[in-house]
């Protein structure tokens, strides 16, 4: 009794429910995976699984897709087959990619074609420049970004899809984990940014796939 | 020399500059509406546009159209004829209407079906839930709401297509200018919600177009 | 000589003293907890206690209750019989339970009869609904939730009792460990919300057990 | 088409809705009180009513009562015969009382005996203390203060009911606009404070004629 | 070549220096309390002194006094003859004992005759008030107070003594790690309190020993 | 009935109450002051009084000395005789003159002796410097300073008597309206510094006269 | 006796003492400018000058040179022969203009070459990147932008020389008066970004001056 | 296919870029250090390493010079042969020294001739005076300081050259982890203060590398 999985959200809103793992309990995550595994017919995401939560869910959905990195887990593990526009993620840094990883695969789980690019922040402006025509491309465009979160607001400037700001929690000092980017975000001189909570990669990837949904 | 309009804009995004006139002198704005009017070809917005701002706008180009409650003018007047999926402002309550009055105008200036639903927050669920057909019939939703932000959470909660949340300025106290509702649209509990700046009912209107926009 | 029992609280205010842990010493609190040992006339609550402050507890009172979840023992260990109003205790989440736990114990050793729901957040908004009956039976109902804490303005606008909402530090990045919920129930846009500290359970519980109290 | 007034409010909730003026222009609040005067089986309050908010009800409703300190106006006038328990409403200083004319009256048009003592901060505790028969004779007690906020621990360590703590935006510098009498009151060290927005009068006495509802 | 202890204070304010530890490796520490060791005309305090930081001390001055509870160690260990006025330190609640000791304890060392209550804080008034022949002998008064920092404006409206208000870290949630009672007591309704750091008890003592210097 | 003064603070404290101005009305002010005119044996300071706060006062108290500058009224108007140890008041900048002056003059009609030095900023040394002697020779010294605090570490390092620091809201950007003065002068690396709220003039005067009481 | 100008500061500093008007009385500016006028060896510079100040310094020096819209003053009015390398400032947005031409007149008066480029934002990349060959050329380059304060990033990645980024005030919502753009420079992603103080163009035309001065 | 390293940085900046581990993992951190084996021609630093990422690095590149204090390593681990100005680094305590050795080592690595002086600290203004010949002679001089943030306006002030200003999070409580030094320093009284994100030594020593060039 002490969850209530929102069942009926596939047939409300036309994504199914993900769990939030981080503020539960193993044993907690354990009940909820065997519910989960009564319900092969919706893919369901295990999100800010830590590694006893990773385990509590394998032991009842061993087969379970789990990626370390982005903290994550789906269940069934196969992708459904990519229906609408394409996503593209972008990471500034290195060190954003957990974050990036997160949107990547819930926009595929979500039943979108999504790819990644990495380690192209402002301080070196052609490596973003670089990729002008996949960023043209795309139908949405996450960008993860620490430390000034300029990223977002370039992009942007380029583009005619919309950007999906992702602030993330790199940096130190004045990043105030993730405040200072967030607030260059919400401030990006380009509009049509539209921004989510720090390090909130599974929210961004779950904008993008509605953005580009099939109509 | 004190502006470099961004006339490549539209080539380049899709969507035209707008004119941020709050930073701006009456006789800058007047020099731009001067330049502006060589160019009829694309609309140019300008906003946050107080009573001395406007009058240099028509000052130059006289059929501007205006609409003071949203402190924005549009040159030339004339809407273009409406393409792509349809977008629906909703306004948590009367205070709000300024700001959801500027993300409706921008997105039909952009070249959006838009309408607006006016005073439906929280407090009296019976309301919102009154115009659920309206909601799940819109291809992207701008929720206004000041205090608590509530409203999104609950209508992206309902719905399939991405919520654009603005928080506003309205309130006082602990609202602190609309920080209260950015941070609980920020952490919306639903996932599918898109935040912008506090009162920036362009940017919401610009992602709304862009998300609805013809493929 | 590091502490000075208020054990005229019974006496002044109807309710006794209870012991916050967290800041004490493991030997503070056996201390006290020797003392108490003398009072079995009055209920005390041991609030926020880790696994070494229980134990000190216990060596002294090893009758006394413990519920490891809320971190709360008591000692005598039976709950008075209830009198007075109920109380209805809402978590929007799993996370939430612990505060939510708190809350109901405390309640409950105050004389109240006490109840608990949880998992009905605003982002399936049908999990609320369905508890109208219960919500509206109650004569003061606690709602805990982190995040965007939406929960509170849509449950006090459905009923006439006031509702006491706990803000909790579930959630990341801009949650800001509960100031997200904090400031969003302090501008709760339905009237009738009363706020207490983020994640107090405790806190929480006594107004409740106040606000309830036999006449 | 701005307003969707709330009328069903009494219904649902067992109080009317209050039109919060501060938000709105002149003519909308004379529409909502034209609104207003075809239902004068329920008492309307309108809220941080400037004066030519108040000019705009008295157009539409001449006979409304106009409190100024408070920014309140009620139609129609006459307050309700008391029943419940009593209200005591509590400023620290000469400079709250404003806010605490708003709690008085809000209480008293909700149907409660309500009595107002001013200017006894706890800087001369012989003031506060020199009321304790009136304290203790309450079934709730409201609270405003501004500066350090330290009113409502001392009066709930020493009474029964429960204390609705108003933080007032009373005070400069380090107060930063009730902030600090706003978190001193949400860590009062005495259980049985219970908080509202800053400055906010009205939901203080709401919540007090909630808590004295006759049962 | 890491430190350049300030050995003329003494002459030049009257008072010694004191070796903040915090920051320092213990091997730093033990290179300056050899140092110390040179001078023993001068008692050094060694603040915020962890555990491996007293072993370094002690390794070099093996006599040096050690309060683990203040985080506090002196060399040489003995007290200096009191002289000047008397300092009252007095702790709101046994969790605030730590940096009430020391400040207790550099009141000492730096010459005064300094005595402690713990316990008092204002939830139950009476304990306070139970001391006031205590509070009106001394001549300057430490009040060391967490949560809602109420406890230094109380006291100062019974004295006639400076109060010097150290708020403290203890509590959780909405304290902000000792924001709220400093932000209490920089605006504390009675005039006559010198606000300090958080958890600074050391300079607590320093400036009650300055207050009550010898003249 | 808006007002209790603490008449009895003289006799319990040692020190007379002032009117706090600026939340009042004139005519609040009038009724106190009128109320003062009753008690010529205690000298009642007026503080932060605006123009018609000045006039309030005059009306009913002819001959109050008035510093327009310090915004403070004085009644009856002679200063008392000096006693005790004498008070060096310290402003930074000019710009930081009122607040000084402020102080300058609380510390006069408290009975003692005090001095003024301007415009001796930390950009250059020499100024501040220049004045060690008058600097050595007080009992208490006041020093009120804007942007970075600097002000204050700088003398307490150089002098044997406690500093009461002021911070002031001068400055622009991110000194935050005193808040980088505020939190630099609580965190001074030299000990003996006593910090009240920003703009306080009034709150140093008054501890600085309680320092150097006549003991 | 309110202010004691530090003149010796050309001497030792190389660069003369500005007078910041915006805390100061027109009287106390005018006897400052009166003062300046004895030295016409030095050249003065008179910033944040508002209406009134501006004619208290042109009364007592004529000639003074004055620029209303970068609120400065200067006299004698001459600028010195330029010395040292060229400094360019770079204003983001038309907005930016006012502190901008401050930081251009500050270096140009403090004896540098100066230039500046306007209206070159982020959001068209191709403004910024068109000036490729001025700003390689320049020895100090100012940023000045608001927003997102994106801009010093990129541009200090494209560049050897130092890069003084300036936030400005301009925007609104969670720009919060200069703090996003302030945040985002201390954060910038590519090294050599130097930050002073929001809408701080004085201090950005002296360091730049400082920056550039012949060797 | 995780970091894009920026090689065509020295070409075009003239500074090779620095990698920052600290959110990268030790595999990355090894992948990167073997790359950049592969460049003997240019300098690579490895900044905020953690011993994991050091050991990392020293798998790959043995010879690397590793300062576990400052937390750096780099390779090849000769320094370039000195040009340009002097660069001076001063810690204002010894807690800044990890800070202080990081700015030394990034500005000897970038070429330039520097020295370091530690603990001189405002609290003993001698201290700092004492060393005024070396702080005159420097081209450019970096101050870290946590706590207060006074130092670099102090030493600004003597000199000609332009300060970098490095807030530490050195200190506690109000501190704020160096929030409290970045606003003193953002507000330096003394014009030339530069100021860079808290903690951040490599910014700061490269920004003086910059100032320092060969021209
Ligand atoms: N990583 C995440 N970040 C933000 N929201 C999430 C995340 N994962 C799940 N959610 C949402 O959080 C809600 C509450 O989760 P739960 O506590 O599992 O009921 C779910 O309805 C999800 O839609
Ligand atoms: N109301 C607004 N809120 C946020 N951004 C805006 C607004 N109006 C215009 N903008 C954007 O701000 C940028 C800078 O405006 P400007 O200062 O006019 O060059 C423009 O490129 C617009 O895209
Ligand atoms: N002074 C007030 N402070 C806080 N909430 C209020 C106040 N006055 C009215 N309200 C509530 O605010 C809600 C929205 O008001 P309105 O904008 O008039 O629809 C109403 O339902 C009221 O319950
Ligand atoms: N616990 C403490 N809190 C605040 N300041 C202290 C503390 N202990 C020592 N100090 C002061 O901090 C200054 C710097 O200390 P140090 O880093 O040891 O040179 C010393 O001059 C002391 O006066
Ligand atoms: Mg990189
Ligand atoms: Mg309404
Ligand atoms: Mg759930
Ligand atoms: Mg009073
Ligand atoms: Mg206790
Ligand atoms: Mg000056
Ligand atoms: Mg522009
Ligand atoms: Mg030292």
């Amino acid at each position: 009794a002490f969850a209530d999985l929102d069942l009926r959200r596939t047939a409300r809103r036309g994504y199914p429910e993900a769990v939030y793992c981080s503020g539960k309990t193993p044993a907690q995550v354990a009940a909820i995976a065997a519910a989960v595994g009564q319900r092969p017919d919706v893919i369901t995401l295990f999100t800010r699984a830590g590694a006893e939560h990773a385990d509590a869910v394998r032991a009842a959905l061993p087969d379970a897709h789990h990626d370390p990195d982005a903290a994550l887990l789906a269940w069934p593990p196969a992708l459904p087959p990519p229906a609408g526009g394409t996503v593209l993620v972008v990471a500034a840094g290195t060190s954003d990619l957990p974050v990036a990883r997160e949107a990547l695969l819930t926009a595929r789980y979500l039943g979108r074609e999504a790819d990644l690019i990495v380690d192209v922040g402002v301080a070196g402006l052609h490596r973003i420049l670089g990729h002008l025509p996949a960023l043209r491309a795309a139908q949405a465009i996450v960008v993860a970004a620490g430390m000034d979160g300029a990223l977002p607001s370039v992009v942007a400037g380029l583009v005619t899809a919309p950007v999906i700001a992702v602030p993330t929690s790199v940096g130190y000092g004045a990043a105030f984990n993730g405040l200072a980017p967030l607030l260059a975000m919400l401030n990006a001189c380009a509009p049509g940014v539209a921004v989510v909570n720090i390090d909130n990669g599974y929210g961004a990837g779950h904008l993008a796939a509605q953005i580009t949904a099939p109509r």
